[in-house]
């Protein structure tokens, strides 16, 4: 059972502030927590309930330092989700620090203040899907170790690197340098499916309402935007959801590859 | 002010059985009402606060034939959100019968059991960018006029015709006509940017977990699929969300056209 110390412990894992302290972060759900188990990240603690552990507790489990059962009432006390998981795990924040010569001939996703939980989530999916090598978000992006951030992701932030960083300094470092052109995806730009696109280099993705901030763009070798199209019906709507935008573009990078 | 009569009628339409009932949906918050007005959809009701009205109560308004003040927490009572709205609108379900003899050079797209609100109303904001002529959607998916549906599709299904309708006695009347491929986006199919694609036709998506029902996939001409790249990072997620696979297949769709 769970003791009301631990509790609060995991609670507190829901804001960035314990996490960072602590350096650990919470991954809810049999599908992700399965996604966890099958990756390099280190898990400290899992806490299911016991018709779970009945389930799964299985050699794979062994390696985990310490289970906890916990009633289905404890798990909606500690879970983030609006719907309680039936396991979850403590698992630690790697430890990663980006090194800039490790951008050459890789293909990263930059986020420039990118709020919203269940975007940044699927833009990791779908950078998994296209083999970016890594994401680079912004500090006032939401953190990727989020809970709700980790529960879009499904799995997909336990196998690609994700760095929190400034990005003006990032890329003013990087500035002019022709093997790594930098590219901002941004309204009114060249036509995506028409510029030239390389195979590696990176690529800006901005906040659901404001976009790319004019600083960055500033910084970017390239201004690349995804064309409507005039159909039977007239007015074309303002512009795609970032994760969608994210999508479309990758999709045409990795094509042209 | 609200009466309780109107407050329960609207919260009636919350619910997909009323709304087939009354022919009636709601429409929630600034930017989605703002479309709403811009299109050919009639609005009965429009209920907002007392700052709203004083914001925007100007001749586009006019044409509303009942305006109602409410308060905050007026609003709060009927609206189908987390965060309540500062004004909604009340509008008339358009009666829609598809006729198949207009699909003849068009681009539809057919949704089997899409039941995400969040997803459907991603998918038709996709639609709409790309120009795509009509959704149709399955019985058993979301309704189209689901509050969170309206609002995930962000004023584009006032713009994109929407029917609801079986799927395996539309694409069985199709059958065989070369005029009209059907495409079915599955796992383990074509490669979607090497394979041939027609200008119009039929473009099947499936489930969220399920994927699209074997009847409808053995009534599809082709297969495609969107493959996926290796990276620095091994094992690659199992799926795309349906949205984000909904923007890659219309894009490449658009950017041959």
């Amino acid at each position: 059972m769970l003791s009301k110390n631990k509790i609060s412990f995991i609670k507190s894992l829901h804001q960035k502030k314990f996490r960072d302290e602590e350096r650990l972060f919470i991954a809810e759900g049999k599908k992700v927590v399965e996604e966890l188990l099958s990756s390099n990240f280190v898990i400290r603690t899992l806490v299911a309930t016991a018709d779970y552990l009945a389930a799964f507790h299985d050699t794979t489990l062994d390696e985990i330092p310490e289970i906890l059962e916990a009633k289905p009432s404890d798990m909606e006390r500690i879970s983030a989700l609006t719907t309680a998981p039936e396991v979850m795990a403590i698992a630690e924040i790697p430890a990663t620090v980006l090194d800039v010569t490790m951008l050459k001939g890789k293909l990263s996703l930059l986020l420039d203040d990118v709020r919203d939980p269940g975007n940044f989530g699927t833009i990791l999916r779908i950078a998994h899907w296209f083999g970016v090598d890594q994401v680079i978000s912004s500090l006032n992006s939401v953190d990727a170790f989020n809970p709700k951030v980790v529960q879009a992701a499904m799995g997909s932030l336990f196998h690609v690197p994700v760095y929190s960083i400034g990005l003006e300094g990032l890329l003013s470092e990087l500035k002019s340098d022709p093997e790594l052109p930098v590219y901002a995806t941004v309204l009114g730009g060249e036509n995506l499916f028409t510029a030239p696109l390389s195979k590696s280099g990176l690529i800006i993705f901005g906040n659901e309402s404001m976009g790319i901030r004019t600083s960055l763009q500033e910084l970017s070798d390239r201004k690349l935007t995804i064309p409507s199209f005039e159909g039977s019906e007239g007015n074309r709507p303002e512009s795609l959801n970032v994760g969608v935008s994210a999508a479309i573009v990758l999709a045409e990078f990795r094509r042209r590859g």
